[in-house]
């Protein structure tokens, strides 16, 4: 008899649930709108409602393992409680890990989304073959999320990954953080958005203003469609997002010499417009990605790749925490 | 009976081997210049003699545990091979662990120098507390390494901790490196030199040309004796440098979430005039030092000091790693 387990990809827009196979396999998903303004309670009684439902209907063919919930937020493992959640109002110190399990009688796990994604994409997607991985993921922000000997890395607080935070231009633009030339205002899709806006209040992007006259939600989107479009403020406005990853990435590399660096979230589908600048950038800016590019064969090369995952990356990972605890449960037997 | 191990530090200026007990104590320790000029192999049969005499000393009251050397260049741990080393012109591809246990009949184990340091660091230094830490070694260059969950961290191909090449200042100056703005050219010894070298020739600088003048070897030292002294422009100097450290640093701090991070080297004797500016940027520029600032009673800050070890972290690490090494290896019998 296989076994399974349920992840829980805990988003401020949507809520995803899923049933994994320990072979990776997905065996059933569930997505809802995240009724955020409902409020805690709601949302965590559909949830306990939706992992039940999986449950039963897998329970005669798999054993199910534990549940794993990936969080947008810093959490403090020990207690299992959600810290802050800056797209959750509502649920800062919330004691989440007891409050499902008193609800459904089985273990569960709770992670950071992004850590989620990066031990996702190390199960079974672009990071098979590695035991350490870092994973920088794209979206509104730039997050993101190591796996170091297999396991996801948490840091002194829970707040490792966050790598859009690093500085790429001292003096560079203000972020929300308070720091200035964070990556997150340069890579990020809210970030190729205000370039996009920027260039055409310049007057000098009559392509990207046609876009943006005939888009009334002109987003990142919008500024890739103009790109692979051929226009050339937009192709620019990529490789500048490019180039600050570059930045970022390459002090990572040096510092680190991680072999895999996998590049997700949204934005990752624009690849083929940023990552010539990024990788130019890598060349010239970490000796150790040059070591590893003229290691005999590139065995020993640094591979930077999109991720393989794509939006199921977190909720696969959430599903892959029971089975990669510590502790080895017996299974479990969930109330149905 | 205690048991004890050998220790070596091999630089390109000097030479130094110690005796330390398990308990961390030094035993024993001796130093002479490195004769980089004689050749690898008569570098080597002097490291085998002594090694051999320090084993004799201690063979009566302690067992041998092996024998631990820091490289100041690339290994390849696999075969024990010194793969290059700037400052040992002629030891590239060298089969350094197969030719000293072929003539000590010892275990050896080799590690990056720098890595030597946070390992020593993390025994018995400033990082006795934690399970990891991140080293910076300010120095002639800027090195780093990293010890994860309590073991030297070596990265793809033993190039982890290449700090001193991460990017500050993208438009910075030209590094040895090929890259532009690396830490390296703000924070070390040699970039504090050239700072007030530039400073001097700018003519804006009195007090500094004055000490220059009266210093034929005007080092950073110099510099650093000028700031003590209240010179306004030494004092800058110094301040650049903590400026760009904290940059690089708060990266680091928001990607990893270490608990600590030391930093060593001869120019960390300078704290004191370059760490104000350095925790100025990590205010500013570090949600996550933020974040463990203002966590109740500080309990999970971010700990940033200077070196405890001085010059002997490195020659203290590598006596450690036979006590750590995976393979728990019989007491050694070195034939003396």
């Amino acid at each position: 008899m296989r076994s399974f387990a349920i992840g829980v990809d805990l988003g401020g827009t949507n809520l995803r649930i899923a049933a994994v196979e320990d072979s990776g396999r997905l065996l059933q998903s569930l997505s809802t709108a995240t009724e955020v303004a409902r409020g805690r309670d709601f949302v965590i009684a559909e949830m306990a409602i939706a992992i039940r439902e999986l449950a039963r209907q897998f329970a005669s063919t798999h054993k199910l393992l534990g549940i794993g919930v990936g969080v947008p937020g810093i959490i403090d493992l020990a207690t299992g409680t959600l810290h802050s959640a800056a797209n959750l109002p509502g649920w800062s110190n919330y004691p989440m890990r007891s409050e499902l399990e008193s609800r459904l009688g089985v273990p569960v796990l709770l992670e950071n989304d992004a850590n989620c994604a990066a031990l996702g994409e190390k199960w079974i997607g672009a990071g098979r073959e590695v035991e350490d991985l870092c994973m920088i993921t794209l979206g509104t922000g730039v997050g993101g999320g190591f796996v170091i000997q297999g396991k996801p890395w948490h840091g002194l607080i829970g707040m490792a990954g966050e790598i859009g935070h690093m500085t790429v231009f001292p003096d560079g633009s203000l972020c929300g953080c308070g720091n200035y030339g964070c990556l997150e205002q340069y890579a990020s899709a809210t970030a190729i958005r205000r370039m996009a806006a920027e260039a055409v209040a310049d007057g000098q992007a009559s392509g990207l203003a046609r876009c943006m006259e005939s888009d009334p939600a002109f987003s990142a989107r919008t500024v890739f469609q103009c790109a692979l479009s051929g226009d050339t403020t937009a192709l620019k406005i990529f490789a500048a997002a490019g180039h600050a990853l570059g930045i970022a990435l390459a002090s990572l590399i040096n510092a680190l010499n991680f072999p895999l660096y996998v590049v997700g979230g949204g934005m990752s589908r624009a690849w083929e417009v940023f990552s010539p600048a990024l990788f130019s950038e890598l060349r010239k800016r970490s000796i150790v990605f040059r070591a590893g590019e003229s290691s005999p064969g590139k065995q020993k090369s640094t591979t930077v790749v999109p991720a393989q995952l794509a939006g199921d990356a977190g909720l696969i990972g959430a599903a892959r925490l029971p089975m990669i605890a510590k502790s080895s449960w017996n299974f479990c037997s969930l109330a149905v």
